[in-house]
């Protein structure tokens, strides 16, 4: 099948994304991990710009990497300075990096209204700039900015703008949909416009799109349908504004669903885990609703989207979420029945007679007609199947708990939470200070069980919402938390439903620590258990 | 220009997706939302699935709407029944809803492994129904499952389906991309056989995309640009595993850039308002980075991309931001621009001069970068600008207050609060009990000031939101509490941010009840507001 390289710009257009910044030991995270899915170029950054960056380049000249090319990014040089005598240029030419891509205009109104420069002089800035990188031994990739603008403007002008770094000796020239302003169907036609007017130079055509239609995936797949050969894109679509095209969606359309040969088979299996490897380097939350790798991909309701996939997978899956490296997920709802808990007690190693599945599905919807909602709350849902398979391990049990929240007459608000508790013949009173009622009840909760629990510091309450179930009825109504938790490596999510957002809040915060240390849980807390029974 | 209807499937198909939850009073304010944005077709639910969308129907019968006609949804008839023995049906065609959309099935592969129905009686199935529903005086919508997998595994089938619905009396059928399987080019074949097939029918086709390749919003371009003239998406994307097609972003590509007529051209403007409006009844965060609503679509960098839209806003906007709702540059605020601070304030009757405006301007900034977020919470941003104004009149003064919540040995939860406030030269010291520790502060507030001011009977809570700003430190992180509140004729919403959710909530609850006695304010509480000013 014919050949498409992927081409990631993380490491400079993802960076332009509100509040994305990574030290220079993380951009080489980032390139190994990308690397090791089999993405064949990887933009690291200007090598001139800034000590980061060169540090980063310092870095990457010694990182072994089985199939990746590391490539300098630039631009051409300045008007009226001779290319020799460009700075920029200079560095790129003297960098390890054995591609550049060079970034210039092709629009008119921006060489108008931003760069003052005439046209004539443009193409000669094109030309030159990356007839000098290719003098210096580079391999010359040329970016021209707002082509499709340019295109639609002034297309003689925008061809002669492709032609002028192709004479010039770039191999590849990558239309770049710099504003996003442009829909797939006009991006097919102005690459393929492209690709004729470059036949027969063996010059090949890449594709450079953004987010801000919400089409950059489809847009890069419609310029590779159209002939382009390579990809611009950024891990889980970062960039500025709304993003860059998503690389982690384009390799899995044009590999999976269109058969091009991107990267090799055996790596798109790594799909989900970089996607999420990325996201934590760059401390970030994956998005749970992301195609092919967010947790709820390939999400399930009960019933019968759960029977269907059970008799054939093809029924509700566009595609084996294992291809990708990511997993089917059913999910517990008020629909579901006796399949899901199954499937659910089986992946958790939990054994479930027949009476205790009976008992699993009448609790199940006892509690949700009370209010709970196990959907977001898989760390919950796997505790009450625990308890009703007799397998559950309380942490503690509790005696009594008191929170005070005082505002004093000089404005000040402070809270705090006194808690009594047991574990084993063992009794722990805790007071503690917080900066809410849940902050300060976590607090003194841990400082009661900490000694006989140290484990419990790795796990971290990462979020927190709470809703009014019957808004009839505003404060006086049920309220439901959904606590999400993490141990630096998984995270689950926790409920609790109650009139009061305290016991609320309780409820979930002792199932999210509970959950921490049950055996077989995700974290393998199957020492901590052991301790638990003992006590 | 040619028309393209749109049909909004939020309260439906968007309720699929992971933990969304409305009430039947909520689900009305998106409708009437969508109604004031010009979306001509809403789907409310099914009449008959449970009490919470029959109550939403009875509420919906009686909401006058400007232009949006309501939608039931429901399936063809079970097998081996007759249509007018389903209950289903009856339901559908008792309901007071002029349009019924009827799901069927069209894919080979799901008749023989999910539900095990021929060929030949689901054809059958599919024209009873329709037919039942056309002769029950509905318009018809028929929604084929599957569609474009069923196409491409046996097209002539698939065709058969679309005869069947659209001989027995459909007005439209939509093709349905259930498992979001399709790519663009894919989507645009299938629908231009299936318009080709129902040629001179009068029969209309639509499309229905999900986003499992983040095409969802490609996908619906396409089938447009072969003929459908129906779009079937939800708000923002909402919907199971990662979305349904995004009416938000589908809407200003068929409008402004391919000149659809869809919602009349002022209009269009609410895009970004009706988006966070509706986030914000969902209680999820509005995503920055969303195309063309997020508060980074239209941010730009400084530098080159600033000089350039000074001097030519196309070099680096693909559309106005304003056309839209949003605005360039609103990393800081959407409201915080001078424009929105006069037209609240003239709507609320304040005055302000030239130095309130600018104060008022500076205030919001400095509290949204704390965190507030002013968007959805009109009373909170009204006594903003009376406190600016010089007009605002406290209710009381709050000297400080305590609320304890205590969960006892035997499991009970009890939660008291104290509260000690002056009005004029009067103290007042009350205690409260709730069945939470905003419920308790609510009463002993009201018990403190209701001898003053016996009309705050009249007030009522109705909702209570509470969101971590940073999820990144979970419950030591900054809180949003947003509060609902209600005299019966009108009803407003009011914030309070603070580490500490008591406080939070505090906040929100002092600003609700003072909201009510502001003069001119809507419930028109000029009597009460004098009172205040005696006292």
């Amino acid at each position: 099948m014919s050949k498409v390289q992927l081409y990631d710009t993380t490491l400079r257009d993802g960076m332009q994304g509100q509040g994305m910044s990574l030290s220079a030991t993380e951009k080489v995270r980032v390139v190994e991990a990308l690397d090791r899915l089999g993405i064949q170029m990887i933009e690291a950054g200007f090598p001139d710009s800034n000590p980061k960056d060169l540090e980063l380049f310092e870095l990457l000249a010694s990182v072994p990497l089985e199939r990746a090319t590391i490539v300098a990014f630039g631009m051409t040089r300045r008007r009226g300075v001779d290319a020799a005598a460009d700075p920029g240029l200079a560095a790129l030419a003297g960098c390890f990096a054995p591609v550049v891509t060079l970034v210039g205009k092709t629009w008119g109104l921006h060489l108008d209204k931003v760069t003052k420069v005439s046209r004539d002089e443009n193409l000669a800035m094109i030309a030159e700039s990356v007839r000098f990188c290719a003098e210096s031994g580079k391999r010359v990739v040329y970016d021209p900015e707002h082509y499709f603008d340019g295109w639609r403007d002034d297309s003689g002008y925008a061809i002669a703008c492709l032609q002028a770094a192709a004479e010039a000796g770039a191999e590849n020239v990558t239309l770049c949909d710099t504003n996003g302003s442009s829909l797939p169907h006009q991006i097919e036609e102005a690459t393929r416009a492209a690709i004729e007017a470059l036949a027969g130079s063996g010059v090949t055509v890449g594709i450079h799109a953004h987010n801000d239609l919400e089409c950059g995936v489809a847009n890069s797949v419609a310029a590779v349908r159209a002939g382009a050969s390579l990809v611009q894109g950024t891990v889980n679509g970062y960039g500025e504004r709304t993003g860059n095209a998503n690389l982690i969606s384009i390799l899995p359309a044009l590999q999976l669903k269109l058969g091009y040969d991107c990267v090799p088979s055996d790596r798109l299996r790594l799909l989900t885990e970089t996607a999420h490897l990325v996201d934590e380097i760059c401390n970030l939350a994956p998005d749970a609703s992301q195609p092919y790798v967010g947790r709820n991909a390939f999400a399930h309701k009960g019933g019968l989207h759960a029977a269907g996939v059970e008799a054939d997978a093809r029924t509700f899956e566009h595609v084996d979420p294992a291809a990708v490296g990511n997993e089917r997920e059913i999910l517990i709802s008020e629909l579901a029945g006796r399949g899901s808990v199954m499937s659910r007690a089986a992946r958790a190693g939990i054994v479930l007679d027949e009476d205790a599945v009976r008992r699993s599905i009448s609790e199940l919807k006892e509690r949700e007609h009370r209010g709970y909602s196990y959907e977001a709350a898989d760390a919950s849902f796997e505790l009450l199947l625990r308890r009703e398979a007799g397998t559950y391990e309380p942490l503690f049990r509790l005696e009594s708990f008191r929170v005070i929240t005082e505002k004093r007459a000089d404005g000040r608000v402070e809270t705090e939470a006194t808690i009594k508790l047991w574990i084993g013949d063992e009794r722990y009173i805790r007071t503690a200070e917080g900066n809410g009622p849940v902050n300060a009840l976590d607090r003194a909760l841990r400082a009661a069980i900490t000694e006989q629990h140290p484990e419990i510091a790795e796990v971290e309450l990462t979020n927190f919402k709470v809703r009014i179930l019957d808004e009839h009825h505003g404060t006086a109504s049920v309220t439901r938390v959904l606590l999400d938790s993490s141990d630096g490596a998984a995270s689950w999510s926790s409920l609790g439903v109650s009139e009061n957002v305290i016991e609320a809040s309780w409820e979930a915060l002792v199932d999210s620590l509970e959950y921490a240390f049950q055996p077989r849980s995700p974290r393998e807390g199957s020492e901590a258990a052991g301790a638990i029974g003992d006590a």
